[in-house]
């Protein structure tokens, strides 16, 4: 199926849109302890931003933002979730994307639909990167993993957006975990707490990780192997499926 | 200062508001281990709804809660948070609308502003409900607290934003509970776990409250007060101040 690219097709007047309605989506790759975030950057403006979009008139919020994650990633059936609302009259400022239209060979007319104020719906994703095909939309000429910790300077206030979303996923992380879908299905003690330190950007103790874990009552300790050296061997976790807890 | 009533301002075309989106306000009111929430009734009409409001061309989107929460209860400084953003296509139903434009001599036209799809953004406040002074917008002929267990039928999708707000109310209780501002200066646990109780719509353990209570690293315990009969009266409590924890 080929992808829609939406913003090309956006009229001056907007027809087919809601107005003044955008989405914004955080999409965190996770992969071997690695955490990255995916940008895009606009053609020959030096710009970077958060893959985003529009919600066509007849589309429900949430279907336009798994149609941009789709779009940008080729992923479906992944966690995402809306976490907040920007809406700040001041974040109104036309300038990056009059840039990006004339770059594009889009007409910039004063009223047109693209520079007028827009809210932007916040929506994070946490994806195993290595799962994912980046795709550019038709204004952007890369679309790319980059490292949380050595971002660009992101257009507007998407550094804002970055940070709600990082601080959204660490703080949800016990009741989101199993949600992510980030682990194998059985794993070690040192594993759930290495994705927790990625996470989280810290180093944490072991015993009381492993204590706090435990009392969320989602992990159950499977048998050791029996091989030789089983007094060695970490013991293995699973998570308890919802219908089995309590 | 007389309250903005903004409905009934409203030209056919929205001028002076921000497009296609909207504010619903989830108020609850909590007051000696009841739960209540503000609703309007509109006149003749028979439907009831939640607090409401738009969102002015010049103003934030979180100014704009705040305004509505203001104009219905007189109160400011009250915690107001976003919770959820309903957006499906689905909730666009202009009848209930038009049902409160005629009741209220508006004219309507078949593309007046009122009547085309709403994006609307879900705010919820926890507030003391002896404390507020409802007061009903200029469509309305009553704001009023109702008992979270006997709601009236609510218009369009207002249930389900008041489902969802609960949840949200419930889920976050731990982690907003100093915030709230709901609890004296000083207070035993057994007074604490009421308001969970309420909340929560469910009896507690005694024992484990205590314990998850205290877990949270947030109460610290006084003093008892010399008192002849000093080993029956329970522990005080009170939150530690940000500042002071860990």
């Amino acid at each position: 199926m080929k992808e829609q690219r939406t913003l090309s097709l956006v009229e001056p007047d907007g027809k087919g849109f809601l107005p003044g309605l955008a989405i914004d989506t955080v999409i965190f790759g996770f992969h071997e302890y690695q955490l990255k975030i995916l940008l895009l950057e606009y053609k020959n403006t030096g710009l970077f931003a958060l893959p985003g979009g529009f919600i066509k008139d007849e589309e429900n919020l949430n279907d336009a933002a798994k149609r941009v994650l789709f779009e940008r990633t080729g992923l479906t059936d992944v966690y995402l979730e809306q976490f907040y609302v920007f809406g700040d009259q001041s974040r109104h400022d036309p300038a990056p994307m009059q840039a990006i239209m004339q770059k594009n060979g889009i007409k910039i007319t004063s009223n047109h639909w693209l520079l007028q104020r827009f809210v932007s719906v916040g929506y994070y994703a946490l994806i195993d990167f290595t799962k994912a095909f980046p795709t550019p939309d038709l204004m952007s000429d890369s679309c790319a993993w980059h490292d949380l910790n050595h971002l660009p300077n992101l257009m507007q206030d998407h550094q804002d957006i970055v940070k709600k979303a990082l601080e959204t996923l660490q703080m949800n992380l016990d009741r989101k975990l199993i949600g992510f879908n980030l682990m194998p299905e059985t794993f070690t003690m040192a594993e759930l707490q290495r994705l927790y330190e990625t996470i989280l950007g810290e180093k944490l103790r072991r015993s009381s990780f492993q204590r706090k874990l435990l009392s969320l009552g989602i992990l159950e300790r499977i048998a050791k192997k029996k091989t030789g050296a089983a007094h060695k061997a970490p013991y293995l976790y699973r998570f308890i499926p919802e219908k089995e807890r309590k």
